[in-house]
């Protein structure tokens, strides 16, 4: 086994065992060399794989009695972490059984336990999760954090861009990706103190690290293609996400509305089928699913808890990746270069501790 | 002259002059009721009112020597207020001469020129920027604050509210419109001490003002019809309305590559082009244009830079719809019916003043 195993907490996601298996089976089929570690109720799983034998032969399945609710407070999951099929599936990424994890189920439930089990990577104070999310560019952008991290300071979302960068190079191949903040302008004043602070050291570290910082972008920019790595706290992030697929959903609606107006709109839709298709495509957010904890010592991705198989396909698919290119490695190497800039910034309200030291 | 005045900055927007007159005339054409005061280079807009016969007929020329430019910083251009189109058309509401302003020139400038010379209102500490924005419901949805304040605790996110609510009764005839906080979950431990505050505060309140709270919102069900105020901070609110605006950007962008991706769906685009052209009108920021101030003691629109005519005529029609509603009266009887609230409420890091008798 020269790969290591992908761990799936397969009664993540509100759809259940079914989706998560045949997810993984069509995941299988793209990425041969990989093995499965299945993780939840052995039963509901035995009878899933069933219908997956090319899934069956390259999996083991670990017996998990208990799951994470879907409105389950972090701290009650993580009494339950040694129960769950979540929480297994993450010990099983501490104990070395599986390279990483990936699971549909509870975002905040998942990133506490893989937080206390997985601890973060010497120098980051946080983990973030970041995604992949479509341009008019040619690559796509990497945009952190969505969502774990409510309120960051400074030297937050300097660590942030530090590991949206690496990600982003492994994900587009890119030698210095473009990394900026998201603000509410584009001018040195706006924002807050934090993200000023950050645009500063940003703009000394470019210097030294693989990546070039291109100071803020505002929200309506994001799909220009003018960034590769959107480095913001965990509430912009969310609502800033939310927001565009609100508006991407909005939009088709609308469009759908348009379409069947009049007798003719609908035949100019039935002919232009295929392009509108093409969107379609395009839009689907099964299509970008994956988003992963940057930051912390192994690979957790997280599915859309509502992803289709297709959906969860492509979180595994991203695992296998992240797991091939070495993400956690590449992110430590990044981290021991900036460790010198993460020494010169103290934590609000503290004497930063000298990070240098803190990196092998 | 029954109705108040409505003075225009005349050099406002990245448009000039002619745009800004033309807007008017659209709007005068509509509003045939209002008079207007026009304030800038007196030469230009006497050329310009040489093609408007019937705005020139309904307007006085207030001539300034200078105006703010796009870039001006707040604090440079409130030294310069007496002499600039926008500083002069805030003066004109201060003294009466107008009961209201719009102006398309830079948010920062036009903020702190209006708090400086309006003042806010009893009950208000900060003045918030305030939107309609389409929705798939019936009615328009309310959302505040658009970035006039970064940062916000509870006490503002009331006062947003309460604000909100009235303009939203203006605007949809709704008598209780339904009120929610955008967060980044719906369940009651999500997002910020200030939002927590703010929706504890909010349900006491629903109980006796006329608005109903409903909770928290995620940005992804903005659109979605299901509130009719959404209450926010600036940074947040700035963050997810341009989201939404490059996300509608980025759709319609992707539509239009793919109906010229082939002869067929090229067909397939002329035919349908009626509904085509119904989702563009929709989608036309143009047609939501002018944000208000509120929570000041007369009313300031603000337009966006780069509007057209017909997005300034939207602009100026916002303006005369919220004079002849007398916005400012209905949301100081609505403070005052709130000031038991609001005095309950102490401010962050200090006592709360007796804010009852601060209204009258």
């Amino acid at each position: 086994m020269s790969l290591p195993r992908i761990a799936v907490d397969a009664m993540g996601g509100d759809v259940g065992v079914r989706v998560m298996i045949e997810g993984a089976a069509l995941a299988r089929r793209r990425h041969d060399r990989f093995k499965f570690l299945l993780v939840g109720d052995e039963t509901q799983i035995k009878s899933a794989l069933d219908h997956h034998p090319n899934l069956r032969d390259a999996s083991e399945i670990l017996h998990a009695p208990e799951q994470v609710e879907g409105d389950e407070r972090p701290t009650q999951a993580l009494r339950r972490a040694r129960r769950t099929s979540m929480g297994m599936a993450i010990a099983a990424v501490k104990s070395g059984e599986a390279g990483a994890a990936v699971s549909g189920g509870n975002t905040g439930a998942l990133m506490a336990m893989a937080k206390v089990s997985l601890r973060t990577m010497p120098g980051i104070d946080r983990p973030a999760l970041a995604a992949l999310l479509p341009t008019l560019g040619d690559t796509d952008l990497v945009m952190l954090d969505l969502g774990a991290n409510t309120e960051c300071d400074a030297r937050n979302l300097v660590q942030f861009a530090i590991m949206g960068a690496a990600y982003s190079r492994i994900a587009t191949g890119l030698a210095e990706p473009r990394v900026r903040l998201l603000n509410i302008g584009t001018e040195e004043i706006k924002g807050t103190d934090a993200l000023r602070g950050a645009s500063e050291k940003l703009r000394e570290a470019s210097q030294t690290l693989a990546l070039s910082f291109d100071g803020f972008i505002e929200a309506d920019k994001l799909a220009r293609g003018s960034a590769d790595v959107v480095v913001t706290d965990g509430f912009s992030g969310n609502i800033a996400l939310k927001a565009v697929e609100g508006a991407a959903r909005f939009v088709t609606d609308l469009l759908k509305d348009a379409f069947q107006s009049s007798l003719r709109s609908k035949l100019g839709f039935l002919i232009s089928r295929p392009a509108t298709e093409l969107l379609k495509h395009h839009l689907d957010p099964n299509n970008h699913n994956g988003a992963v904890f940057l930051g912390l010592n192994g690979i957790v991705v997280k599915s859309h808890g509502n992803a289709n198989a297709a959906g969860v396909a492509n979180a595994v698919a991203v695992t296998a990746r992240l797991l091939e290119e070495n993400l956690t490695e590449r992110i430590t190497a990044d981290l021991a270069e900036g460790a010198a800039l993460q020494g010169s910034m103290p934590a609000a309200g503290e004497t930063a501790p000298s990070a240098g030291s803190d990196i092998r």
